[in-house]
């Protein structure tokens, strides 16, 4: 499928980045929507880091300045927490704590987009991680995204790979964030180096929220690491689809999507470092 | 236990019924409650269809004209998600979207009784599912509920049946709406026609949410379903109850009702239009 | 490990306390956080209980007036939900319902405490539930707990245990309420007698939301043993502590923290009230 895997030479960074992150326990902040905030904490607590959720804008900023690292996700936004997105944003930088967004919807509403592009502007991300038809609305400034799916028309194939490692290590450029967008094909780009991971299992788009854990999780990677977004973050991107593959080999006949949510947590628990470096598949561009 | 089962001749609406939903993929709009909202995203995906969640004012409308249907559920209103469901609903029915109301609690506090008799007053609803006693409110304007059950004295049984069933039928001529009344049997009627459903284990009601889980269900089967909104709703409210039976069927004997509520979205997950077709237990009255 | 065991000549108590929730089926009004109201949700079903979740200022007096009893859980409190706290607080004192508070995060920031220390002040609790640095902060005025988990430094110890003990008959003395201080060994206390118990598993803190749980569950308890809230209250820490161990001793290899939440809520779904009175582990000092 992919030309070059050098799993090999560069997996130990991943195994790396995970320990670090079971090492550290990493407290993170969460402003997060009310769908699958209960699968974030969860999958924080699974990979070895401490969720707390907050979001009024009276504690945003006391919340932030205890905890390592924060994870915007606008999925639920409303005109009470898009104010303690910014507070607790701005006292993350002045701090000097990683911050991850998950621009969930963007192109979807004028709200999502605007508020996403506004977070943009007045707070520096660490991590902006989503899927190609909400990274490409926040590079464009608009967008047609169909609800919190990806558009098929933004698809990425192997066919248009390297134009679209183009587009997002230049939309890292612009923004000096680390961009995950993901999809069947997972791409993790500074503007230099790109990640190409190739972990997952098609399954995984039905559950709601996997995109949210993978957000919350790589908060808690890029603040265990905090010298090493990129890899920190490629770390959790495969994790997160290696974790879906081995909820996946455990699926029998009867079970759905509701139990494969509740597997694809569990292997993130039982997921050693070691594992993750074994079951990485990935290539760099 | 019913006099005469209709499924034989009829049961091929309910399999084409959801046929049309794995089909359509339809994106439906949820301003739900912040319990069971994620076994309502997840019951959407597993039945085929695609959920966003967005109950902010700013965005209401955008996120309606975007959706193929729209769905209510006033489990855990307050005053800024109230101003949203009339955005939504009066959007949705300017671009002739169908739109389900889950009327929970009505009855319970003056807020719900209120709210939802508004709802009725200014949004034509396709579809209304609650329980009897969340139905009795909206027809006589108030009500006794306890809590979010149905009311021990409101009991559906096959001596009052007929006379529930009149009663149903009366409520959608009123309304316009198709009325779905769930309970140990379902009653689901427009003003001419009422289907007795049979489906369902007394288990689904130690589980929070089955029924905001069937009302999120029924807005995809009635948006695949534009011309058939009765046995849209019908064929909605028989494969719950028959994913009731399934996932029951799974159950050991030191699983309870967590590991049911998984079990019933994954039979909705696994369950084919045919299957549904087999499945179905009704008559029509 | 401790030093007498009075189970076999005090247990009926537990027993017969979970036997009045099954058989008076409480329901339980919630003004809690969007975390983990599901699994709330859920436990309170499972141990026989009914639960209302309704946080909006215009009814929660009316909610609470239907209701047995009332729980506060303060883990993402807002600007509106606070207010609401309150008046359902009064209105529950006013009708002598019992109350559970729940301090999530108090000391984590001046919002949390301040609102925590106010609940303290203007409602009379029942029962205040929570991890060991939270009831210091309550007790002291401040705190500097880390998130909303128990500070390292706090930790309760058998070389501190009847200090810590002294500490929380004196606090609850000063309140009038029953304090439930959860962690590896439990306290419940009033002023005069103290339940040390000794049920649950480490693994419980993988998961979010046990303690939330637990308090839900308590205020069941409580609810339908309103001259034994003492006795109910430890009761449900007990219960929930097996419920722990029962589910922990059902865990495969490849299972881990969601299906671990799954089979806690199932436990206590099967659990029988002399189940508890057996696996119950608790000494009274």
């Amino acid at each position: 499928m992919s030309p070059v895997f050098l799993r090999k030479e560069q997996g130990i960074m991943f195994r790396e980045m995970f320990e670090n992150v079971r090492k550290s326990c990493p407290l993170i902040h969460n402003i997060t929507n009310y769908v699958t905030v209960n699968d974030c904490a969860n999958i924080l607590l699974a990979c070895g880091a401490s969720p707390i959720m907050a979001d009024d804008k009276d504690e945003a900023a006391d919340i932030t300045a205890i905890c390592g690292g924060l994870n915007i996700n606008i999925g639920t936004l409303n005109s009470s927490t898009i104010v303690s997105m910014f507070i607790a944003g701005k006292r993350a930088n002045e701090l000097n704590h990683p911050v991850v967004l998950d621009p969930v919807g963007a192109g979807a509403s004028r709200l999502r987009t605007d508020t996403a592009l506004r977070l943009l502007k007045e707070v520096k991300f660490t991590v902006i991680r989503g899927n190609i038809s909400e990274v490409k609305t926040l590079a464009s400034g608009s967008g047609t995204t169909k609800g919190v799916d990806a558009d098929v028309a933004d698809k990425v194939t192997e066919e248009n790979l390297n134009d679209v490692i183009a587009f997002v290590k230049a939309f890292a450029e612009r923004t000096g964030a680390v961009i995950a967008v993901t999809g069947a094909t997972d791409i993790v780009a500074d503007s230099k180096k790109a990640y190409c991971i190739r972990n997952g299992h098609p399954m995984m788009s039905s559950i709601t929220g996997t995109g949210c854990q993978l957000s919350a999780m790589t908060a808690a990677f890029v603040t265990a690491n905090p010298d090493h977004p990129l890899e920190a973050a490629a770390a959790a991107v495969s994790a997160m689809g290696f974790a879906g593959e081995v909820a996946h080999s455990r699926l029998t006949k009867m079970e759905g999507n509701s139990t494969y949510r509740n597997y694809i947590i569990d292997a993130i628990y039982n997921m050693t470092p070691e594992m993750l470096e074994r079951g990485a598949k990935y290539e760099v561009r």
